[in-house]
């Protein structure tokens, strides 16, 4: 099989590698804004040539962002070429006219890679979904805010500290926004819900909170009572309705996604039959991540790719999912007790600047509608809602 | 796809149940000793009219045990019917011959019900080793030998106490030699390395020690030491080299592995570009089981089946898995001091009854054969892997 790759940065050398051990994958151009910068004849600045070669069976989308990613992906697949993507944005965001431009020209429009890095997640979802109905997935799927939980944790260390550290490492961005606030996440659970639950789920109707505001003093407040801090992304559907939140979540120590280190992802889903599957590996990666596309890449040579299909109409509840949650505040303030009064069952004073809200069983819509009005006047609020056993 | 249900126990009502909802999936036959019993009109006692009949296309195996089973497996393939089997202890003894059979008549022999029960392990162990060589598989494949480990730590119960308990609730049977000396983890051990390694692995060449020697004075000391005890099964290949076991492994509390409960398994891979994978799941059960055995189905049908193949001459080294040990023996004896005396780095009294040998780094092969002739002597000895980080 023909391939071109758009984009050669950290998964495009990755795919590129693992490749050259696989006959049947040929990469005959790589996308490039300075492509001598490469040093290798398949290095081209032009996309509409390689858009136009009818030799090249299918596309790899590994160039990020929003823009030109889009236009690309429409394009390649309306000329009828395959496209694999390990791009999360632009895959929760048109997910809808992707699937329905590779349907109208019999093209493949393939995700493995934008959901979990290197674990085997959409395909085994896709699986399971052909003998059971799913409910609910959920996981740990972004490998940088695992990575700064995980090491606060382990070194009683300050966020900044951590944060550093992972900067320092590569496992975060100079700007680390879309990880550490839970956008990145966000975007995995649209892509996963939708393929679990077989019906669009728009990634806008994801209500986020991320780990920015986790102080060493949470953390201590955690171990004290036997508990671990994760980020969450969780997704339910019960007949056709469907809600879905990313936020921080509370597990007793000895829970199998408490026990995730470092910047490894975990992923699981619930069916009636198979009950609760969980899958470990790593979430991100040159090589992890190239595996995936390479897997998606071979699925597309040997005819055995399941396109994408969501034909459900799902309607959204924002209140499906339901928890106990824990807000810490800094003061009672009254935007605090307009807030989260209706909801407290317990409000707990813990030394000073520490007020913690224990609330009963209430719907995730609700609350983040509280913790949204009441966010401005305490932005360093942080919340986590309890996994119960 | 017209099927045949061999047996109809656990295993095969949880077939027969899953595929009730999937039109694809058409069981006409059930083979039954007392086919009255069934009252079902497809119930039949004759092997020989399933495969006579030119009509039935597949075959599942879920009698268990070595005979008939055997010979139902070669008859069918023979027969030119694909055979999908749960059935560990046959598939462990037999796949040679079954997989032979299977390619001389260009039927599909399948396993995935086998090792691991409702997780996708043995389809995604293929999925893996066709982008990297797999160097390595371990996980906790028995269920009652974890049930049993688990409540051991959670409640600090004995031994007997807890197999009653799993053996009142249908976790262990009467008879739970199979689960608790690692007789079934060795045969899945088998399983797993030969489609992993893509060689035949030879299911007599693995040593195996169980959990029916472990105490409660064991547990409490792992429990002193931080660490969690879990019956492994692991395999390594190195180049044309494999080497394999079924041992008791101490864990740090918070390692993955560590936080399986009850009767969950998990098995886990390594290969050079995906890194650790680890899936996560129900080992065993009427619908998980049956999931795993309606997947295979499902591929038979769509065309999308892969064929084992292991046509890897491999050699057995009986040291390539090194570790250190823990030995607890009841006293230091002639029979203790030669057998254990040339490997230990440390002896330990631990209390009445109770000595430690701390081993440095040994083969696995020189390990158990020092334990093989020890234990007539002291048939209450323990023994144990660190897994270090």
């Amino acid at each position: 099989m023909k391939i071109a790759l758009l984009g050669f940065g950290t998964v495009g050398s990755g795919v590129e590698k693992i490749t050259r051990g696989i006959p049947a994958l040929d990469i005959v151009k790589i996308l490039h804004r300075k492509p001598a910068k490469l040093n290798d004849s398949r290095a081209t600045s032009s996309f509409d040539d390689i858009v136009a070669d009818g030799e090249i069976d299918c596309v790899v989308e590994a160039i990020g962002g929003i823009h030109p990613a889009r236009e690309y992906i429409l394009a390649a697949l309306e000329a009828g070429k395959h496209v694999v993507t390990a791009n999360k944005a632009v895959t929760a965001a048109h997910m809808g006219e992707f699937v329905q431009a590779a349907a109208a020209s019999g093209a493949c429009f393939l995700v493995e890679a934008t959901s979990g890095g290197g674990i085997p997640w959409i395909k085994n979802l896709q699986r399971a979904a052909r003998i059971d109905e799913i409910t609910g997935v959920h996981g740990i799927v972004n490998g940088t805010s695992n990575f700064i939980l995980y090491n606060m944790f382990k070194d009683g260390a300050d966020f900044a500290a951590v944060l550093a550290e992972a900067q320092a490492l590569g496992y975060a961005e100079a700007d680390p926004s879309a990880d550490i606030d839970g956008d990145d996440a966000r975007n995995k659970c649209a892509i996963s819900a939708t393929v679990a639950f077989k019906g669009l789920v728009p990634v806008s109707l994801i209500p986020q909170f991320g780990i920015r505001t986790i102080t060493k003093a949470d953390i201590d407040w955690c171990i004290q009572q036997g508990l671990v801090c994760k980020l969450f992304a969780t997704a339910r559907c019960e007949g056709e309705t469907w809600c879905a939140t990313v936020e921080p979540v509370l597990l007793p120590a000895g829970e199998l996604e408490a026990a995730v280190p470092r910047n490894y992802n975990v992923t699981c889903l619930t069916g009636a039959t198979i009950g609760d599957l969980k899958f470990y590996g790593q979430g991100a990666g040159s090589l992890p991540t190239g595996n995936a596309i390479v897997q998606d890449l071979l699925d597309i040579a040997s005819g055995e790719a399941w396109p994408l299909t969501f034909d459900r109409a799902l309607t959204h509840e924002p209140n499906l999912l339901k928890g106990r949650y824990l807000i810490r505040l800094s003061a009672r303030t009254a935007a605090a007790e307009a807030a989260f009064g209706p909801l407290a069952e317990r409000w707990e004073e813990d030394g000073p600047g520490r007020l913690l809200v224990h609330t009963g069983t209430v719907g995730s819509g609700e609350l983040h509608r509280a913790v949204s009005t009441c966010r401005q006047d305490d932005p360093g609020l942080w919340i986590a809602r309890w996994i119960e056993r």
